[in-house]
C-alpha cells in the first residue's frame, strides 16, 4: 500500500477536515497516512476520530498561509507543514503529497523540492471537469500566472498525457482558450502557442484550435489548455455560476407549494445531479512536470475531498507518471524549440 | 421617440433575427429603426413579417464577418452595415446604434467614426450578470484584449458609473478580477490596477479589491473589472455552466417517471429561473467610452435578443451617458496620471 505524506495546515479550515479525510483514507484503506504539522493541534484532533493504524504524524513548527507570497514561503519556511510534505516525498518516505494550501507556494515547493522534470519549461495544475460524455481537464488552473507561448505548449503535451493514462482518453482532443475561435482572436501569448500546436508534427494528441470558455462542458475536448491566471477565472466562474443556479432554483422551489413537492419528487435526480457536479468528488488537482506526484486540493476542501485527494494521490504514484512526462515531453519538442530558436535569432 | 440603426448583416445568422427583431421592436413602439444591410435580402426578409410604419432600410453592400480582423475590417469595409450603422448615429441621423456583429470590429468603429470621449483611454463592453439580489456589471466584456493597468483603473469608473445611472446603486462596489483575493495574487497588470483603485481618494465608488470568478454571482459586488481576454473567458464559462447543468438536470429526470412527474410540477419554477437566467433577456452590452450610444448583442442573438437591445439603447440614448463619463473620469484622473508620471519618469 502507498503512503501519503498530507500537509495538515494549509486549507482555510486546517486541520480539521485534513484529520477527518486522513483518518477516514486509512480506515478505507485507500492508503498510509502520513499527516504534517503541529503535533499537539493533530494529536488532539485525531483524538476526536480515535488513532487507526497507518496514520502517522510528522511535526512541522511553521504554516505557509494563503496570502503569502508563494516563492518566499516555500523557500524561508523550511520547516512548514508543506515544505516538510514535500521533503518527505523526496525522500522516498512517501510516495506522493496532498495538500489544501497556497497554490502557489504548493508549486514552489514542486520545483523547489521534487524538482522540474527534464525538459519540462513550467510545472503545471491540471483539474477537471465533468462533463456530457465523461471528464475534460484543464491545464494549468492557477500555478503559472504569466506564461510564455511554450509553456502552454508544453501543457497541451502534458494535460493530454494525463487525460491518456488517467481519462484513458488514447488521442486527447486539446483545446487553447481563447476569446473567440477565430484565429484572428487571442493575445499575444495565446497567438504564439496557437502557432507552436499547429505546427504539421506528428502528435500524440489532436490540437483543434482556438476554443471558448463553454468549450469545456460540451464534452467535444478531453484538455483545454491555458494560463493559470484565466484557468483559475475559468474554474471560478464554474463553481460561483453552478451554486448560484442551485440558490436561485431552491428559491423559486419554495415561492409555491406545488414546487415544495415537485422538488421532493425530484430529490433523488438533485442529489445525482450534484453528485456529478461535485469537486470534491474528484479528488483534487494533481501537479504535472514535476519528479514526483503531488495533489492540491480546494482551500475549502471538507474531509470527503481530503479523502478523494488522498485517494487520487496513491493512484498516481502507481500510474508512474513522470517517466510518461520526460519522454512525452521530448517527443513534441520541435514544438517550442522552433519558436524558441526563432526568438534567440532575433 | 429615438431611432436606433440596427446592424442587419453581422450576426451569425443575420439578418433573419435582426429583421425579425427590429419588426417587433418598431410594432412594440420602443423606437423606430433603420436596419443597415444589402437592401435586397432586407426587402425580401421584412416580407415574411410584413413591413410597420417606423421602420426603413439604409443600404450598405459589404459585410464584416466574424473572423476578419477588426482594426482592419472597420477601417478599411466603409459601406459595411457596421460602420455605416456608426455613421449614422455619427451624423446625427440615428440616436443609436445596435449589432450582433465582430465585437473588436465594433470597438473599432466606436473608436473611429463616434470617437473616445475626453479622458477616456479605451471605451470597453460591459456586460451584465444576474444575481441573487440583483445585476453585477462586467467591464470589459471582450473589446480589449490586451490592457495597461491605467485602462483597468478607467473601467471601474465607466463601470460604476454605468452601475449608478442604469441599476440605481448610489455607490457601486466595485471588484478587480483576480486568481485570488490576497493581494500577494494577480498579474503584473492587475497588481498595477490596484496600487491605483486602493489610492486614498474620494471616490463615486467604493473598491473592495481583488475578487474571484465567483463573487460576481453572489450579489456582494454591484461592478466586476477586468481585461477584455479574461472577461470574455469568464462571460463564455458562466453560459457554458448553466448550460450543461440544464442538460445534466434534463437526463437525469428523464432517467425515471417520478423524475418526469416532478419536473411537471416545477415546469413553472423552471420557466421563471431559465427567464431570470435568460441572456436574451438583458438586452446586449454597450460600449462605453465612446461620443454615443452602440450596443452590442451576442453573435448567436434571436429576435428577442435582438428587440431587447433595441429598447436598452434607445433608453441609453435618453440618459445622456456620455456628458456623465466626461465629468466622472476628471474626477478620477489622479488615479491613473499618478502611475503614468512615475511611468515616464522612469
Amino acid at each position: 500500500m502507498r503512503t501519503v505524506a498530507v500537509d495538515a495546515m494549509g486549507g482555510d479550515h486546517a486541520p480539521g477536515p485534513e484529520v477527518e479525510g486522513a483518518v477516514a483514507a486509512v480506515r478505507e484503506k485507500l492508503a498510509q497516512v502520513v499527516l504534517v504539522g503541529d503535533e499537539q493541534r493533530l494529536n488532539s484532533e485525531i483524538a476526536k476520530h480515535g488513532h487507526p493504524k497507518g496514520l502517522t504524524i510528522r511535526h512541522a513548527s511553521q504554516v505557509i498561509a494563503m496570502d503569502e507570497h508563494p516563492g518566499v514561503a516555500a523557500k524561508s519556511k523550511k520547516d512548514s507543514s508543506m515544505r516538510v510534505s514535500f521533503e518527505l516525498a523526496k525522500h522516498g518516505q512517501v510516495d506522493a503529497v496532498v495538500s489544501a494550501g497556497n497554490s502557489g507556494a504548493m508549486m514552489a515547493c514542486g520545483l523547489f523540492v521534487m524538482k522540474r522534470l527534464s525538459g519540462v519549461d513550467r510545472p503545471g495544475i491540471v483539474t477537471t471537469f465533468p462533463t456530457k460524455t465523461g471528464l475534460c481537464a484543464l491545464m494549468d488552473m492557477g500555478a503559472n500566472v504569466e506564461c510564455r507561448p511554450q509553456t502552454l505548449a508544453q501543457f497541451a503535451v502534458l494535460g493530454s498525457l494525463y487525460a491518456r493514462v488517467l481519462h484513458s482518453k488514447p488521442k486527447p482532443k486539446v483545446g487553447l482558450l481563447s476569446n473567440g475561435e477565430e484565429a484572428s482572436k487571442g493575445t499575444e501569448l495565446t497567438r504564439g502557442a496557437h502557432r507552436m500546436l499547429s505546427m504539421p508534427l506528428d502528435k500524440d494528441f489532436e490540437y483543434v484550435g482556438y476554443v471558448e470558455g463553454k468549450d469545456i462542458f460540451t464534452g467535444r475536448l478531453d484538455v483545454v489548455v491555458t494560463d493559470g491566471f484565466t484557468g483559475n477565472v475559468l474554474l471560478k466562474t464554474a463553481e460561483g455560476a453552478s451554486g448560484a443556479i442551485f440558490e436561485l432554483l431552491k428559491e423559486e422551489i419554495l415561492k409555491s407549494s406545488m414546487g415544495k413537492v415537485g422538488a421532493l419528487m425530484l430529490r433523488n435526480v438533485f442529489k445525482r445531479l450534484r453528485k456529478k457536479l461535485d469537486w470534491d468528488e474528484h479528488g483534487g488537482a494533481p501537479l504535472v512536470g514535476v519528479d514526483g506526484v503531488a495533489i492540491l486540493c480546494h482551500g475549502r476542501s471538507n474531509a470527503k475531498a481530503i479523502k478523494n485527494g488522498i485517494r487520487v494521490a496513491a493512484s498516481f504514484a502507481e500510474a508512474k507518471l513522470p517517466s510518461a512526462i520526460t519522454e512525452s515531453i521530448g517527443k513534441h519538442a520541435a514544438m517550442w524549440e522552433t519558436e524558441t530558436a526563432r526568438e534567440n535569432a532575433q
